[in-house]
């Protein structure tokens, strides 16, 4: 029962549009009484197996892509600032979001969004460790042996599986939903994801 | 003053997504006072000038939307049948589209919209000239010399013109609309595009 009770939401941390989806989906959730799956994966992983090509492979897409982020920001009312370093390697966070998920679900959630906000309103780069444990620190969370834990065969396999999972599922691009077995891909598909949960897929 | 009354609507008669974008676009343009400018476009070449993929060179992407195409003609109530032939040539179709609409821009438009009908709902070949025929023909056309007007230097090069435009104006994909200078696209942006309109842009 529990598989049909929650979302998956797959997601890279260095993805504008997995950020500017975040309090969107969570309300969703709240409101259809769904738990949210946070699932953060390689997203250059993902794209490289499914044959499509990262955005800096196309400019005038990226020229596009930075003139939609500035407009949804300013018609969302979401603070937003585009990070001088883009897009970054989001491997440290992703790692570090499972390895603090393991020990409290709800901090790893919390760590999560923190992690968005260091770089997507406070350029940070979250690409370098230092920055992310400080984020950890923020959130409350012992440093003790996070960063040595951080290279531990299972730290990383965990990510290699759950970005082989998304692969698997059918996942696409950043940020992708899926709600009892159904794919959502963007941050623009919540009209249809509420009514997927309102009415149960019809 | 009329370049900021209008909406240009660019597309590919082979596109779903602008095939299930059309209503709502009509309906905002004329809420808004904007006159539509409906601007048939060759996407692969844009997409080849823009260093993408066509959709079929991802099979994983094609199966999400495959998938995203029903469920939008399900919640949006709109009439489809996937052509057994997909995607197609649309280069005919677009410079009939430009031949008749230099004749009379209403029934251009009428031609257009029977043309995404015949292809999406109809099931019927629009790469198919015989076909294209037929339907002008439907539009209370007259057939006269549309044959041999098509294969005129002058219409070859309006649809070329008017898809290298869609490149100068930004043109990624299809759907997608300029409204005054601001670029979007998707028949997911009606939100987008319907803030804009009311709001002049804030």
């Amino acid at each position: 029962m529990s598989a049909f009770k929650s979302i998956d939401f797959y997601f890279d941390f260095s993805s504008p549009y997995a950020f500017f989806s975040i309090d969107k989906i969570e309300r969703l959730a709240n409101e259809y009484n769904r738990t949210l799956n946070w699932k953060p994966i390689l997203l250059g992983v993902i794209i490289k197996e499914t044959g499509n090509l990262v955005l800096r492979e196309q400019p005038l897409k990226s020229e596009y892509a930075m003139n939609d982020w500035n407009r949804i920001s300013r018609f969302d009312n979401i603070d937003w600032s585009f990070p001088s370093k883009f897009p970054v390697s989001s491997v440290n966070a992703a790692r570090l979001f499972y390895l603090i998920s393991e020990r409290e679900k709800n901090t790893g959630v919390k760590f999560a969004k923190e992690v968005f906000k260091a770089y997507f309103v406070q350029n940070i780069d979250i690409s370098c460790l230092d920055e992310l444990i400080r984020i950890a620190e923020y959130c409350e969370i012992d440093r003790g042996n996070l960063e040595s834990s951080l290279n531990e065969k299972s730290v990383k396999l965990k990510l290699r599986e759950e970005t082989a999972n998304a692969i698997e599922s059918g996942v696409v691009g950043s940020p992708f939903f899926v709600i009892d077995g159904e794919p959502f891909w963007g941050s623009d598909r919540m009209w249809m994801i509420k009514r997927w949960l309102k009415s149960g897929g019809w």
